[in-house]
C-alpha cells in the first residue's frame, strides 16, 4: 500500500529536501530544516501522489489516507505538546499547498483549522486573548467559507457575490455602524456577533452549517487544497509555466503558530541576500502582531529587518535588528546556516509568537537576473559553488531580463518624475498605461505595449501581468504578489508608489495634481522605483563586466555552437558582439524591404512583372550588382565566420505592386498598360502563399534567378579573398522537399563554380522546413552537405497552423490545454521533435558528419535548444539579441547532460 | 564479370520470358518463341543491366562488351548461315530498343545494319535485286543518320533543319525532277544517286562521313538505343506512364530478314483475338513487299489477315488467308500454340521473305477495356484461366474505361456524321477539336475538353493525346500509333478517316464541303468508329452483365473495405450500386454549396457574421433543421453500411458573402450596416486558409456549432431507430493534431449522447490528415476508435504544397523528373507514405483493433489502394464512379500478396 503522510518535526522527519516531486516544495524544505534542527512547528506533508490518487478517484481521499492522518497529527500533537481538537488544550492546523515548483499565490491556503466551539474556550485560556482567538475564529470562518465550501465545490458566484465578499459586507457595515474603520477598533463581543453573523450568512447563502467539528474542518482543507491545483488560477499559471497538469499539489499540514498573538509576536518574509540585486545583505520585512497574509499581500508597510538595508519607504521604521537584537541574531544565524547547507539564496518565511522564533518555510528565493548573475559571482568568488553551478544558476529568461534595455540614464536626469515606489523588478519599460488586467491582454493582443498600473495585484491579475511591459502598484512591499511574480519573470516592476490615486472605473490614475488616463505613455525605472512622465529613451543593459565574465565561463561548458540569424552587416557586427559564431541564416530577401531597398525592389519588380523571358533576364541581370554588393558586404563583416546564405525564399506575389502608383511606374518601365500590370500581379496572387510558389521552387521555374544568387556568392568569395579576406559562405536552398529538387540547383552550383573558379570551396546545403524533407533526409544528405531546420515552417506545416492565421484559435488552444505552448514560441518536441529527431538520424545515417543547425525562431528558446543539443545538432542560429541566452541553454545542456 | 549478352537462335537460346527485367520484354519473348522452335531470325540481347552500366560509365560500352558481341555474332552468323560484313554472303541486321514495360515508338531502332560498300555487291548477287538493295540502303542512311549520328549525338537542330528532313528533301525534289510521286517509281539508278547526296548531305551537316564499315554501325547503332533511353520523348512517356529513370532498356541486334524483299515477301502484325473487342478470332493486318514499319506508320492501308476479320475499310483487299494460305495455317497455329503457352492474348509482328514466314516479336497484347473484360470472362470459359487470373487481366485503368460515358445511341440514331473510321479506341468522347499535340495539352491545362484532330500521329503527339479526351486521325489501321497508344490509356478514338482534310496552319479541317475550325464541337463514338457533328447526349456503360460477373469475381478475391465518398442522398444511391460498403466520407459543408442551399447558407452566415454570443448561437439554432435534415436523409439512404460523417470543415471566410448585395441581405437581418458587415467579412479573411481556422479548430473555438452536428447526428438515428431502419452514423473530427482536440470534443459527444439516448453506438473518429497527427497517431487513438487518412490534406502539409497553387510549378516537377508523380493523383509512398505507415502502426500499438481507412482522392487511385492494402487499412473510400475500380485494385492486390 503506498504511503501518503509524512511527518516533520523535532525528531522522526520522514522526508527530506530532495523528495521534492514526492512533497512539493515547501513540505520537503519544512523536512529539510527539521533535519538541520531549526525551530519549525510540527506537522506532516500528504504528498503529490496523493493529490494525484484524490483526482483519479474523482475527488475522494485514498482510502488509507484517514489513519495515516491521524497517525501523524499524533506525532505533531506529541512535538507540540497539544492535542487537535481538545477542549483544554488545542491545537490549531494549517493546510497549505505546496507544487514541486512554487505558483505563489496560485493555489489555496487555509489557517486556524481547529477552532470551533468546543476548542475555542481552551485557546482563550491559554493565550489569555480572548480577542485574538475570536478574531482568528473570524478569519476561519472567512477563508473555510470560501476556500472549502464555496470554491473546492466549485460554486461559481457572480461578480460580488462570492461568500467572501457578502462576510467583509457584514464587517464593513459593522464598522460603520460603530462608526469605526480599522479592524482592530472592533472589540471581542463585536467579533464574536460577527462570527455569529456570518455563519448565519453561510448557511443562507451555501445552504451548509459551518463546520463545526475539527476533523470534518481538516478534511475539508484537505480536500481544498488539492482541488485548488485545478483551479482556474492554478490551471492559468501552469499554461504560462509551462508546469504539466499531472504533477499535482502535496498538501503541509502545519501546527500554527501567530504573529498576531499581540506585540510580542510578529511574522516576516526574508531573503538571504537581496533578490533584485543581488548584493549580500540579509535582506526582509516584517510586521508586529501580524499574520504572514499581511506581509505578502501589501496592505499595511512592513518594516525592514535590519538597518543596513533600509531604504526610503521604510527607514521610519523600527529594524527586527534593533527591536528584538537577539531574535535577530537567531534569525541571522539561520541564515547563514540554510545558505551554507543550500549554498543558494534562501526565501525564507518566519513567525515570531511570544518572542519566540518559529521557520514556516524556505526554498531557494526567486531574484532577477541581475541578482542572478551577482549572486552567481559572488558565490563562485566566496567558494561556495564551482563554475558548473554557475552557469545552472542563472536562467535563460534572466539573462534574457539582463539584456533588456534600461532607461537611458541621460534622458532621467531631465525627466520629470511622476511617481516614486519600491525596486521591485529591475530594468526599464516605456509603454501605454492599463488599469484592468482584461485590457493589458487585450491591448498586448492588439499589438501595443501596455505597463499595467494597479492600486495592488493578485493572482487574477497574472495574464495582465504577463502581457505587460512593466508594472505599477501603489500598495505592497518588495515580497507583495507583484513584486514576487514580477520578478519571477524578469519584468520591469515599481510597488508601493503610494501617490498614486487609481480609479479603476473611470480609466484614469491622479498623482497629486496631474491626471493620466488610460493608454498615456510613462517609462519604468524598475531599477531605481522611478515612474516618469511620458516616453524616455532606452539603452542597452550588456556592459555589465560581470556579465562579460559569466559569459566566458558559459563558453567554457559549452559544446554546440551558435549562430545568428542576421540579413545586413550591422546585425551581423551586433551579434558577433554577442558572441554569434557564424550567420545560419541570411535571408537575401531582406535587401526589398525597407528604405533604401527601392532600386533593388524595382529591379526584382522587373524580373517578378515580366512577360517574355528576356525581360525575366534582364530583371534578373539588373537585380544581380544588388544581391551582390549585399552579400559581400555581410560575408566581409563576418569574416572567418561562416555565413549560411539562403537562396531567395518568399512566394514572389510578395514583391509586386499592390498600390496603383507602383503598378504606373512598372507599367512605364516595362512599356505595357497599367491594366497589363494589374493583371499580371493578380495572376501572381496565390490562395495560399505559405505552400506556393516559393523557396526552390522558384529556382526550378527561374533557373537564371538561382545561378544569378549563386553566381554572386561564388564572386564575391573570389574578390574578399583576393583582398586578402577569409570569407566562409554557405549556401542553403530553402523549402525543399526532394533530393531532386537538391540535383538540379546543385548542376547551377557546380557550373558556376567551375566558371568563377574551381578552388572556392562553398558548402551546399538545405533547410529542412518540410514535413516530406524529414521524412526522406537520408535521400536529402545525399546531395545536402548541411542541413538547417527552419522550424518556423516545420511547425506551420507538421500542425497545420498559419502563423498568420492562428489568432483565431491559438489562444483558446493554450487556455484549454489542447496545447501545452505555443509551438512557434517553443520546439513541439512531442511531435515536430519527432520530424527532427528523424531527420538527424536519417541524415546521419547516409552521411555520418552532416553538419547540422536549426535556424528557425525557437534557436533562441532555452527549451529548445536544450532540445537541440539532446538531438546532438551542431549549432543553433537565432536573433542576435538571443545569441547569450542561446549560449547559455546550450552550456546548460551540457552540463546536464554530463551530469545525468 | 557480369555477363552482358544473351544469344537466341534455333539452338543455344540463352534467355526466356521470365526475364524481362534483364533482357527487356521483347528480348526475353524473342527467347521464348526460339525455346518453342517458332521460326525467329537468329540473334542477341544486350541487357538492361548493361544499359545502366553504360550511363554509369558516361556513355561508354563495358569493356567486356565486344568480345561478348563478337561471340554472338558468330552464333547468329552460324544460325543463319551467313556472316556480318562479309563481301559474299552478308548478313544484316537489326539493332531494337527493348525495355521490361512496352513503350510504344518512344525509342529508336535502326534497319539494315552492316549494309556497305563491301557488303551491298554480295546482297545484290545473293537477292538478285539491286533495287531492292539500294532501296535498303537509302533507308539505313536515313534511319542511321537521323538516330545515331543525330540523335545520340545530342545535336538538337532547329524545327526542319533536322538530318532526316534535309534527306527527304532531297529525295523529294528527285522526285519532282523526275516528275514522280511514289518511292516506287524512283530506279536503281535514281537510288544510287540518291544514296550518295545523302551521304554526302551528311557530311556537310553533321561534319562526318557516314560509317562504311559494318562493324563500326553496329556499335553506333547500339549506343543509339541505349541513348534514345534517355531521349526526351522517352523521359516524357516514363513521367506519363511512372516508370522509373532506372530501368534502362534492353538493345536487341537481330538478323534482318525482309518484307520489301518483292511480290513473295511481306510484312504484318496480328492480335490472336481483337484487341479492341475481345473477340475470339485472329485479327491482324499485313502488307505485301513492305517493312514492318510502313504497316504501323499508317501510310498504306494494310490488307485484312483473314476473311472473317475484315471490315468496311478492307472488304476490298486480299486476305493471307486467301493469298497465301499455307502461310495463313502456320501463322494461325503458332498463334494457337503462342495463347496457350503464354494463356494470354498475343500481339504478334512477322514478315515472309520469299514466301518463308518469320516471328519477329510476340507479347501481351495492349486491350481495350471492353476487350480484356471479354478475353478474361472468355478464357476462364475455356478453362485457359483460373478465376484469379481473370481478376488480373483487367487493368484499374481498362475498368475506368469500361465506366466512361458511351454516346446516346437514341442521340446517335438522328446525328449528322461527318466522318467514318475504324473503331481503334472505344467508348465516347464528345470536345472541342484541335489540331497539334501543344494546342490539346494547353487547352486541357486551361481546363478545357478537347478532341485531337491529326493526319496520322507520331511519338512526339503522346502528350497532347495524353490531354485529348478523344483521338481521330485521317490514316492509319488498327495497329498504327495512334491505335496502340490510345487503346493503352482506353482512350476513344478512331484512325484511318480519311475523308478529313486537315489544314494545320490554318487551323481547319475540311470534310467534303463541310469545314470544321479549332474549337468546334464533335463527338466521336470509338467504337463504331464514327464522328458526329456538334455535341451528342452521353450515356453510362456500365449495364454490361459480364462486367457485373466480373466484379462478383473481384469481390471474391478482394479482403479490404471499399466506400464511398458522398454528400447527398444521391451520391450515396449511386455509389451502392457500385458496389460501395458504406460512406467513407459524407461532408456536411456540401449543403452549403449550390442550388437549394440558399436558405441554409443564410442562417450559416448569420452565424459567421455574429457579433455577439447571443447571435451566433441564433444562427446555429437557425441552422440546425437544415443539418438534421441532410444528415438524417444520407445516413437512411445507406441504411445498414456506416456512413461516416465529417464535422464542419472549411475555413468559415469561404462561406461569408462576398458580394454587396449578399452583404446588404446579412446587413438587413443582423440590423447592423453594410459597412460593418464587410468588415467583419474582412475579418474573417485568412492569409494560408488552408492552415487556419477550420476542421476540429472552429468546433474547439465554437462548441455549441459541434454540439448542434452531433446533436442532429444522434437524433437522425434514434428517430430512424424508430422507423425500423438500421441506421450507422459514425462522427469524425476533421483537421486534428493533438488528442486534447479530440477529448475536448469528446465531451460534448457524451453529453450529446447521454441526452438524446445512451443506447445509440456512434463510433466516433477523426481524420489523419495533419503530419503531427501521423507522428502522434498512438496518442490520437487512445480517444479516436477510428482513423481516416485525409491524403489531400496530409499531401498538402507534408509537401507544403497548396493545390490551389501548384500550378506555377508542378507540371516542371514532373517535367524536369524532381517528382515521379503529381502526388494529389497517387499517394507519394517514398514521403507521405511513411507518415500513413507510422500513423497505422503507431496507432494500433495503442488499439490493436483500430479501423483505419482513406478518404483522400486517392483512395481511387488502383497503386494508392495497393498501398492501403499493404498498411493494413480496413478500407479505402473513393468517389462513387471509382467504386468498382477501387474494388478491382484491392482484389488485385489481395491476389499480388497471396502470391508472393
Amino acid at each position: 500500500m503506498a504511503k501518503y503522510v509524512y511527518f516533520f518535526g523535532p525528531k522522526g522527519t520522514e522526508g527530506n529536501a530532495s523528495e521534492r516531486n514526492l512533497l512539493g516544495g515547501k513540505g520537503a524544505n519544512l523536512a529539510e530544516m527539521c533535519l538541520l534542527g531549526l525551530p519549525v512547528p510540527a506537522g506532516f506533508t500528504i504528498s503529490t501522489e496523493c493529490c494525484t490518487e484524490y483526482f483519479k478517484l474523482g475527488g475522494n481521499f485514498p482510502k488509507s489516507l484517514a489513519a495515516e492522518v491521524a497517525e501523524a497529527l499524533k506525532k505533531t500533537e506529541a512535538a507540540m505538546g497539544m492535542k487537535y481538537g481538545d477542549a483544554d488544550n488545542p491545537l490549531l492546523v494549517s493546510s497549505r499547498s505546496g507544487a514541486r515548483s512554487s505558483m505563489p499565490g496560485m493555489m489555496e491556503t487555509v489557517l486556524n483549522v481547529g477552532l470551533c466551539t468546543k476548542t475555542i474556550p481552551g485557546l482563550v485560556k491559554k493565550s489569555g486573548n480572548e480577542r485574538f482567538v475570536y478574531d482568528a475564529y473570524r478569519r476561519l470562518i472567512t477563508m473555510y467559507s470560501d476556500v472549502v465550501m464555496e470554491k473546492a465545490e466549485g460554486i461559481e458566484p457572480a461578480e460580488g457575490q462570492g461568500i467572501r465578499v457578502q462576510l467583509e459586507k457584514i464587517m464593513h457595515e459593522h464598522k460603520k455602524s460603530k462608526g469605526v474603520t480599522e479592524d482592530t477598533d472592533l472589540t471581542v463581543d463585536d467579533l464574536k456577533k460577527l462570527c455569529n453573523e456570518y455563519k448565519a450568512k453561510i448557511k443562507q447563502v451555501l445552504g451548509r452549517e459551518f463546520p463545526d467539528d475539527a476533523m470534518e474542518q481538516l478534511d475539508g482543507a484537505i480536500g481544498a487544497v488539492f482541488k485548488s491545483w485545478n483551479g482556474k488560477r492554478a490551471v492559468s499559471y501552469r499554461r504560462i509555466e509551462g508546469i504539466p497538469d499531472d504533477w499535482g499539489t502535496a498538501v503541509n499540514v502545519q501546527s500554527m503558530v501567530f504573529g498576531n498573538m499581540g506585540d510580542d509576536s510578529a511574522t516576516g518574509v526574508a531573503f538571504s541576500r537581496n533578490p533584485a540585486t543581488g548584493e549580500n545583505k540579509f535582506y526582509g520585512e516584517w510586521l508586529v502582531n501580524a499574520q504572514g497574509e499581511d506581509v505578502v499581500a501589501g496592505i499595511r508597510t512592513p518594516s525592514p529587518l535590519n538597518e543596513e538595508t533600509k531604504n526610503d519607504q521604510n527607514r521610519h521604521l523600527q529594524s527586527l535588528e534593533t527591536e528584538w537584537p537577539e531574535l535577530y541574531k537567531e534569525l541571522h544565524d539561520i541564515r547563514d546556516k540554510l545558505e551554507s547547507h543550500y549554498t543558494d539564496m534562501q526565501d525564507i518565511e518566519f513567525t515570531i509568537q511570544d518572542k519566540r522564533l518559529y521557520m514556516l518555510q524556505c526554498r531557494s528565493g526567486k531574484r532577477t537576473g541581475t541578482a542572478a548573475l551577482n549572486m552567481a559571482m559572488d558565490m563562485l568568488a566566496e567558494g561556495l559553488i564551482d563554475e558548473e553551478t554557475v552557469v545552472t544558476r542563472v536562467g535563460a529568461s534572466q539573462l534574457d531580463e539582463l539584456l533588456h534595455p534600461l532607461v537611458d540614464p541621460a534622458a532621467e536626469k531631465t525627466a520629470e518624475v511622476v511617481a516614486k515606489g519600491l525596486p521591485a523588478g529591475p530594468g526599464g519599460a516605456c509603454a501605454q498605461i492599463v488599469f484592468t488586467s482584461t485590457e493589458a491582454v487585450k491591448w498586448a493582443n492588439a499589438g501595443k505595449k501596455v505597463l499595467l498600473v494597479r492600486e495592488e495585484t493578485n493572482p487574477e491579475d497574472v495574464e495582465g501581468m504577463r502581457a505587460a511591459e512593466g508594472i505599477l502598484t501603489a500598495r505592497g512591499g518588495m515580497t507583495s504578489h507583484a513584486a514576487l511574480v514580477a520578478r519571477g519573470w524578469g519584468k520591469c516592476c515599481i510597488v508601493g508608489a503610494s501617490e498614486l490615486q487609481i480609479d479603476v472605473a473611470a480609466g484614469t490614475m491622479r498623482v497629486g495634481k496631474e491626471m493620466f488616463k488610460q493608454g498615456d505613455y510613462l517609462t519604468l525605472n524598475g531599477t531605481k522605483g522611478l515612474a516618469y512622465k511620458g516616453q524616455l529613451a532606452m539603452i542597452d543593459a550588456t556592459e555589465n563586466p560581470r556579465f562579460q565574465k559569466f559569459m566566458e565561463i558559459v563558453d567554457k561548458y559549452r559544446t554546440m555552437g551558435v549562430r545568428t540569424n542576421a540579413d545586413t552587416p550591422e546585425d551581423a557586427t551586433v551579434a558577433r558582439g554577442y558572441g554569434a559564431e557564424g550567420i545560419g541564416l541570411f535571408r537575401t530577401e531582406h535587401m526589398f524591404y525597407g528604405e533604401g531597398s527601392e532600386e533593388a525592389l524595382f529591379q526584382l519588380r522587373k524580373m517578378i512583372l515580366s512577360s517574355t523571358d528576356e525581360e525575366r533576364q534582364a530583371g534578373i541581370d539588373g537585380l544581380a550588382p544588388f544581391v551582390k554588393k549585399d552579400i559581400k558586404a555581410t560575408i566581409e563583416a563576418m569574416d572567418t565566420l561562416p555565413v549560411t546564405i539562403r537562396l531567395l525564399d518568399p512566394p514572389l506575389h510578395e514583391f509586386a505592386p499592390s498600390t496603383v502608383e507602383g503598378q504606373k511606374e512598372m507599367a512605364k518601365a516595362l512599356g505595357t498598360t497599367v491594366e497589363e500590370i494589374e493583371k499580371r500581379v493578380e495572376a501572381l496572387h496565390e490562395v495560399n502563399p505559405m505552400m506556393g510558389h516559393r523557396g526552390v521552387r522558384l529556382g526550378i521555374t527561374y533557373p537564371t534567378l538561382t545561378e544569378m544568387q549563386i553566381r554572386a556568392i561564388f564572386e564575391s568569395m573570389k574578390e574578399l579573398k583576393a583582398e586578402g579576406k577569409n570569407p566562409k559562405p554557405e549556401i542553403m536552398v530553402p523549402v525543399t522537399c526532394a533530393v531532386n529538387e537538391l540535383n538540379v540547383t546543385k548542376k547551377i552550383y557546380d557550373r558556376v563554380k567551375a566558371e568563377v573558379d574551381p578552388s572556392l570551396d562553398v558548402p551546399y546545403g538545405t533547410m529542412i522546413e518540410i514535413p516530406r524533407a524529414c521524412l526522406l533526409a537520408d535521400k536529402m544528405a545525399e546531395t545536402a552537405e548541411f542541413f538547417s531546420f527552419g522550424t518556423n515552417d516545420l511547425t506551420q506545416m507538421g500542425f497545420g497552423f498559419s502563423r498568420d492565421d492562428i489568432g483565431g484559435f491559438l489562444n483558446e488552444y493554450i487556455q484549454q490545454g489542447i496545447l501545452e505552448a505555443d509551438p512557434f514560441q517553443t520546439i513541439d518536441q512531442a511531435g515536430i521533435g519527432q520530424l527532427i529527431q528523424m531527420a538527424v538520424e536519417k541524415g546521419r545515417a547516409t552521411c555520418g558528419k552532416l553538419k547540422i543547425g536549426i535556424c528557425g525562431e525557437q534557436g533562441g528558446d532555452p527549451a529548445s535548444v536544450e532540445f537541440c543539443f539532446k538531438n546532438g545538432l551542431n549549432y543553433v542560429s537565432c536573433s542576435p539579441y538571443r545569441v547569450p541566452i542561446a549560449r547559455l541553454a546550450a552550456a546548460q545542456a551540457a552540463i546536464a547532460a554530463k551530469k545525468s
